[in-house]
């Protein structure tokens, strides 16, 4: 099986990446082939001996998305984007990258395979985002609310839903969209997503930063480990279409808390000492993304489907601990 | 004022047009300039001694769209696209025509006002359609209903309706998305519409001309007259912003009946050998596409904000007698 990952040099593509180069398989099939792009080069995954390409591409230039499926991968995960901050401080990179570049994906999928003859229609799992939704909402989300996005970022995440929906019923393509909810805890450096501080707030501080709090204590998210997002992604390169189609856009179950319950986690785990380390620090920007964002949702169908995801936020930051830092931190 | 028709070649086009000539104003407002443009050149309306301007553009063509808004036109009506049919048939052409060129319009907008610095922000009513619907269908739509389209025609107005709402978010234009209902009767040949029998079992037969009906008498929809159209969209011109934004895309009201309803209205006010005018020849195409349809509309968002249709179908065929058959029939 070849298996190209666009977005492969971001956080989720490399751990998608690194699970992969562990499995060496998808489902029942083994994985001989990895194709990995990205707008800078991504790294080559160590302890893989089989055949790899990395290569620098952006979907958007012309010829970029027509390269990257001329080998014909059987499963193309497409996270390549630019964050929901980005999106909107930048209108037309966001429409650039992820509209225009999502668009060129699945179109040189439909023209090569044309061209070909020869019934090529790969797999193609797109990471959405709740950001599709936007207020008002009701108590949670249930998974046929409709798309009222507030950003530009969920504009443009919900125009490629359509699109990936719309191409998948014409027999272009297998899609499957999931929504993530907020994935966290990111490692690394911070991003430019206005989410970004619901991981700053436990990454820095048991790595004995501070950390900044720019919205009130009792903001209600739903969020989900990157574990759990590779976990996502996986599982849906194996549904059975007949399962998903022709809804192919799925909400992804995740952990709902408050900001205070997060933080209370992370005094359980890490003691008083980490959690002081968070600084109150209100910004009006993000607090006003994250107040048209969606707080709880229900998920039922993907549950249903089998996607599964932590229980607590406890064992969320414990996923941290253990795959981001070594399972150590600084007390 | 300055008004900007495009697709003013169309039906709705040019009835809009007419009904402009006639008013002479937008709410309380003179016109006092027409640029009507269509990919095939506009006729020029009768009895308009005023400014009139009609171009062929197709706004998909560079430079067509910063063309159409270069002369600052206060309100456009956005009207150009291919229809349902067209677009399920040519996969190219719909998104070209329908998204690339909507894309174009608004593109050309929010450029040509930051390169002027004029603040320029046009108020742009976009037509949309209940295609944006797809099954399965509580019995009632209601105006939050998710939209999940099962047409290429139907994906390409959400995410344009979905584009309309992020420029108007994001201070480029003041958008109004109205989805129509099938607009019956339709003066004139048959289009490529899937609905087109619609209007023809009610167009011939009145016309002396047998008609054919491919789906089931059973088939519920919801209709309004292209009288009502044109209401629809004066009425979206003159809404005030804060009664609509956020939430900028409107279902509009109609009449909802089974196609046997609509049989019995033609047999009350044409006769029962105008009614025997109509041949049944079942088409598996029609039928999956108009299966795929909403039957029935709430609209009550749209109702609240003065939004008006006829009360019955026979008001609608008598509005087909009275605008299109100079009040006669063939009998």
């Amino acid at each position: 099986m070849h298996i190209l990952i666009t977005g492969a040099a971001g956080m989720i593509g490399r751990k998608l990446t690194e699970r992969l180069v562990v499995d060496r398989a998808l489902g029942n099939q083994p994985v001989d082939k990895l194709t990995l792009t990205d707008v800078v080069q991504p790294a080559r995954p160590a302890g893989f001996s089989d055949h790899v390409k990395t290569r620098a591409a952006d979907l958007a230039e012309p010829g970029a998305a027509a390269k990257a499926v001329s080998e014909r991968p059987d499963v193309i995960f497409h996270l390549a984007g630019v964050v929901s901050g980005e999106a909107e401080l930048d209108f037309d990179k966001g429409y650039r990258v992820n509209l225009d570049g999502t668009r060129a994906l699945f179109e040189a999928i439909r023209k090569s395979s044309a061209e070909a003859g020869d019934g090529y229609r790969p797999r193609v799992i797109f990471t959405s985002s709740m950001a599709v939704f936007g207020a008002p909402f009701p108590h949670a989300i249930p998974d046929d609310f409709h798309l009222t996005p507030l950003t530009s970022y969920g504009t443009q995440k919900a125009m490629c839903e359509a699109m990936l929906a719309d191409y998948t019923r014409r027999g272009f393509l297998q899609g499957v969209g999931i929504r993530l909810p907020s994935i966290v805890v990111r490692p690394g450096k911070p991003n430019k997503a206005a989410s970004g501080f619901f991981s700053g707030i436990i990454r820095e501080p048991l790595a004995g930063e501070d950390a900044v709090l720019p919205v009130a204590d009792s903001v209600v998210h739903t969020h989900a480990s990157p574990r759990s997002a590779v976990g996502f992604l996986l599982h849906a390169a194996g549904l059975p279409r007949d399962q998903i189609e022709p809804h192919v856009n799925l909400t992804m179950p995740g952990v709902t808390c408050t900001v205070a319950e997060q933080i209370e986690a992370l005094r359980r785990i890490a003691g008083d000492k980490v959690a002081a380390r968070i600084r109150r620090e209100p910004d009006a920007l993000i607090e006003r993304i994250v107040s048209g964002w969606p707080q709880r949702l229900e998920a039922r169908r993907a549950r249903a489907l089998g996607f599964q995801v932590e229980d607590s936020f406890d064992q969320i930051i414990r996923v941290h601990i253990d795959e981001d830092r070594g399972g150590s931190f600084v007390a």
